[in-house]
């Protein structure tokens, strides 16, 4: 798998995941994939889904991560960071397909759900405390 | 893994699976999902990318599968089948991730790429012979 997945970055500090857009590329794929699955679970026959900037800005900030990201940001650009964070914990396989989709399906709304999802994959992953860290 | 895919459909024909809008759905994330991770493996980097119903409605000509559809379908409904296909072979675990995406990289150009994955898709499963599949 780590050869697989050969071109994963490296970081230390969780704020320069978020903004990194190369990760939210490829976790917008991610994430739509999923989300797809998790419906597909749910409804109980295959069907598939995007899942929209309001939906994932809406999870970072239930998440408790919006204070890691530069003031003034649009929906777009913290959806973005929700992409890029996810996409970064399926990479380091600190969180796999099937748990990614078990984390949505253990909510009631898409919100919670991939607010839950951010938390999971945050925990997982080992970043150092910084400055914004101490403050939250 | 059968557990967690338990909403799978099952055919005993190739021509089912293909005019399958719900696996198209599903489909069109796992593409891009696996086109994102070898466009990420090409180029050293994370990045992402939609496939196009251009390239999939050509991919299917390429590896054969168009005499399985009725006549007169446009190019939209032609990627929706091949889509489904390949969800199908998933679902199925006649394929898996790592697969996809390998036979994504053994060509040198996206239609190629997915006519491989087609092909490779549709010799996995086993379907019924049928009478379209004796004229082709």
């Amino acid at each position: 798998m780590e050869k697989f997945l050969s071109f994963t970055p490296q970081y230390t500090c969780l704020e320069d995941v978020l903004i990194d857009h190369n990760l939210a590329r490829l976790g917008d794929a991610y994430v739509n994939f999923i989300y797809s699955i998790a419906l597909s679970k749910r409804e109980d026959k295959a069907t598939g889904a995007k899942v929209s900037s309001r939906v994932l800005a809406q999870a970072l900030k239930r998440a408790k991560l919006r204070g890691f990201l530069p003031k003034r940001m649009d929906r777009h650009t913290m959806g973005d960071a929700a992409e890029a964070l996810v996409a970064y914990a399926y990479l380091h396989e600190a969180i796999s397909i099937e748990e990614s989709v078990g984390a949505l399906l253990s909510a009631n709304n898409a919100t919670e759900a991939f607010a839950n999802l951010l938390c999971q994959a945050r925990e997982r992953l080992s970043f150092n405390p910084t400055a914004s860290e101490s403050t939250l």
